[in-house]
Parts: C-alpha cells; structure tokens; sequence
C-alpha cells in the first residue's frame, strides 16, 4: 500500500480495492491503460465531471463550457479521447470532463468504476461529478429542470440493491446531496428521483409487452409522487451509491421530456426537444462558473 | 382489435399489448415512427435481425453479409438508419437486419421493445433473432466461440426477474432454444451463459468496489461452471425472455475475449481481439446464408 497520492482520502472504494496490488490497470471500456497513458497528465486538473447518456449531448456540453469558461479556441473541435472504443466518449476542457454513460445502471456502472479509477490513478483531488440527463416527469411540464435531492429505487426507497456472488445486497443508502444543494441553492427546488429499468420498469404501457393496466400505471405513479419523487430515469440509484462508497460530491440535474401522467410516448418536435436538453446543461455550466471563479 | 397482420400469431405479446390502440407509434431510441416511416415498406422483407453491443462491429457485421450473401454492391457504405439518433444504431442489408444493443439488460431492452414493435409494424414474418457478442469464459481458451443452450441469472437459474410497478417478479422461464440449435447443428457444443451487472455482478476484482475477495469470486465462478455455465455477459437472460414472450426465435453466439478464472483484465493485443470478434460473425452469416439459401 505505496501509492497513496492525492485520492487516499476522497476515494475509500478504490483504496481498499485491488487496484493497488495491480501493475498496470487496463480501463478496456475507455480504451486507455496506465502502462500506455500518462494519467496525471491527461486528467490531473480535473474538478468537474459531467456525464450524461448520449455521446453527441455530452460532445455539444464539452464545446458550451469551453466558451463559457473561456478557455481553448472558439470553434474547436474537441477530440473524443476514447476514440480507441466505441463503448463510452469522453471529452475534455481545462478541468472539466465531460463523458458519455449509455442507458441504465449496468452501463453508468461499468463507465463510473473506469471512471474512479481514472481519476484516482491521475491523482485528481476535490473532484465533483455532475449527471445532465433527460427523465420522464411526473405532474411536472415537460421542458422542466429537476435537481435530485434523492435518489430512490423502484420501491421508492433511497437505496441500491445488486446481487453480488449470487446474492442480493443493499449496497449503500442514497445519502441526500447536501453539499452540491449549496452550491446550487434555492435556484430549483429539488425533489426525488425514481431510478427504474427500461420500459416495463418504468410503467410504460407503449412497450411491445406489457402484463398491468393503465390504472395500474397510474396507481404507481401516483404513489411514487406521493412519496416526493418528481421524474424517473434509469441511472440515478447507481450513481448516488457510487458516489457515496467513493467519497465524490455528486448531483443529478435532468431534463423532463413529457408528464408521465399525461402518456408515455415523446411526441415533442425534435427541435424543442434539443432545446429542453440544453437546460440542463445552462444551470451545471453556471454552477460549474461560479464555483471556479470563486477560488 | 382490426390490425391483425402477418405477426397475429407469431407476437402475442405485441397483440395483448396496448401498441393496436395508438394512433401512432414513435419508437423514440431509434428516432422512427408509424406516421413518419413506411414500416412495411421499409422492413417488411426481414428474415434475420443481428443484434449486438457496439455500433460499430454491427456495421462491420452489415458489410460482411452482404458481401458473404452476394447483395448489394461492394465496398458500399451502409448508412445508419437511426442516423436521427445515437442510442442505437442500425443498418440493414436485403432481408438481414442488424443492430446495436450497448450494455446492460435495460440497455438491450429498451431496444428489443422497439424492435420487437418495429417487427410487429412492418408485418414481418419468420424472423430469427440473433445475439452476437463478446463475453467473459469461464475456463475456455480466449477466442472460443460459444453458442448459448440456456441463458441462466447471477442466481444460476434459467428465469429473468425484473421489477414491474415495484413489486419483484419472474417474468420468464428462459426455455432452451432448440430451433437454433437445430440450425447450428453439432457444428459447437452448446452450453450455458450467465447474465450478470456490470463489474461486481460479474465478481470482477478490478473495479473501483470491492466487497469479496479473490476465493470468494473463484468459488462463485467455481460453482458457476458446476451447473454448466461457460460464459458470462450482460445482456441475455432479458433477451431470452423477451424472445419467448414475443415469439420470436432467438440464439445467442458469444465469442470470450477471457478466461475468468485466470484474470479480470482484457489485455490481449487489440488486433487480435478483432479477429476474436470476427468469429461470431463468421458461424451466424454461415447459418444466415445455410438457411436462405434452403429456400
């Protein structure tokens, strides 16, 4: 137990892992490896993390806060450093990066643990790491910005449960985020989130199979609202477990794209669309401002 | 209860489902929709749908079968018919359909309720589905291609349980798939396949969490390859489900990238993992071109 460097504080998980008994440390999904990338160098810097599920939103974020941070060239054109595999994309600007995660817990899962490992290895310190997603609302109008107070699973409990060796077990309780609510203060008011799984998970009725009524539908979701949960997405419960094992200052702020009690297909033209998806990205760009300008 | 179509029989999950009462159906995650796109027209002649987890071995596996089918001209460059979008990507040659799935059991969901709807729309008939992947092998040389008898969960049991309006239930029973079986012939033995979540689901060592020791994963792995499992992935134990309940038939071609019992890490050289992912392609456009060419 040598390598302590700047992490051994913030990053518990990784510490008390395996990762320090290894030579080299391939992180395959990224397409990058410790014997073949200088980390220190390529991400020492970092203190923002944004993620988010589509590569091209988290490409279009990277070239939004290079402007509105000042730095790099107007126009440029950011490379993805992951162009190795097309598995995840990453993109980096002064000391934020901003990385594509895919749908669902399996695949934010696979990309956070590369992702910690990642930082740890480049010996990044006081690094917070920010999901800008798109959800489903509900009583919400579509077009809504919602910061996660907490994270809570299909049960509407703030935990997350895996099975690990065969066995169920409840990893961690999705502790509120208390220091990114500072940061971001009384501008939205923040609310539950409900992490499910694809479309039956979510009591979508549009899936090609579907075993519950409309009535039922709407039963849970009412109950869901009932309990403070304000949209649904497919990450979230994974990602504040994650955080808190690993010590990360986390925060979820998404986008809702349709009021769940209203239907469950997205018929919003595309263009408002892309602006909805855009706001999300304005308040964590500003937050992300304000912070680095105080210092 | 008018549209019945040529998928009455074949999907009755579709035909119980609530798809005959929309007006429209938008299947958002590959940015196609009934009153935007001709179905029938655009689809209508798919015998064969290829599915897998990254983009771009999909268009690779595009152009391999036409070229192995003789169709369409050489060199030509598939266009992505989700181009509207970049969670999945999809390219389609003759009556071959193929797909990219991404990681993760919602993941792969998501994507086989749209398809299974897009099948349903474009009144397809006979269509074999096919899973073609990377996977982790218990006590397999790498590069050994494994054609799935039985798609079993972390638990070894032939069943997929997922959470319907927050109430844990067991959707399926994953029967063996015979009718594949009966294509492949005696061509590789068949076995067993686990479907697990991500880096702890599949008792890896080398994540950024940690909760078991290296005895503990030998021993589950151990036990694993007791009940006949060979292989592990993420994605099958939903697809075998979602195959039985719609109907559709199914089979599941996975070639190992390693031999868990002796690492975690992928750290064989990258062109001889792209031959490894050749593999898989090669047994299916075999099977493919066997099977129409019986016609």
């Amino acid at each position: 137990l040598t390598n302590t460097g700047a992490m051994y504080e913030k990053y518990h998980c990784v510490y008390y892992s395996n990762i320090l008994k290894m030579k080299d440390d391939i992180l395959y999904h990224f397409a990058l490896g410790t014997s073949t990338h200088d980390f220190p160098a390529l991400f020492g810097d970092i203190k923002f993390v944004c993620v988010g599920g589509s590569p091209s939103r988290m490409k279009t974020f990277i070239t939004y806060i290079a402007e509105l941070l000042d730095i790099g060239n107007p126009g440029y054109d950011y490379p993805n450093i992951c162009a190795g595999t097309d598995r995840y994309a990453m993109y980096k600007a002064g000391p934020v990066l901003s990385v594509s995660h895919g749908m669902g817990i399996p695949s934010i899962a696979i990309m956070l643990h590369e992702l910690i490992k990642l930082l740890y290895h480049a010996k990044c310190s006081n690094v917070t790491i920010i999901r800008i997603g798109t959800s489903g609302g509900i009583g919400l109008t579509p077009g809504s910005v919602v910061i996660t107070k907490q994270a809570v699973d299909a049960t509407f409990k703030p935990q997350f449960e895996q099975i690990i060796l065969g066995k169920s077990k409840t990893e961690s309780k999705n502790k509120s985020w208390s220091s990114v609510q500072d940061l971001i203060a009384e501008m939205y008011t923040s609310t539950s989130l409900m992490t499910c799984h694809a479309f039956v998970g979510q009591a979508r009725l549009d899936g090609a199979i579907c075993t519950y009524t409309e009535e039922e539908k709407m039963q849970y979701l009412k109950e869901a609202h009932k309990t403070g949960v304000r949209n649904i997405e497919m990450e979230s419960s994974v990602f504040a477990a994650m955080c808190n094992l690993s010590g990360l200052k986390g925060a979820v702020v998404c986008v809702t794209l349709l009021n769940r009690l209203e239907g469950d297909q997205i018929s919003t033209p595309h263009d408002v669309m892309k602006e909805y998806q855009t706001r999300p990205q304005k308040l964590v760009g500003q937050l992300i401002k304000n912070h680095l300008g105080k210092k």
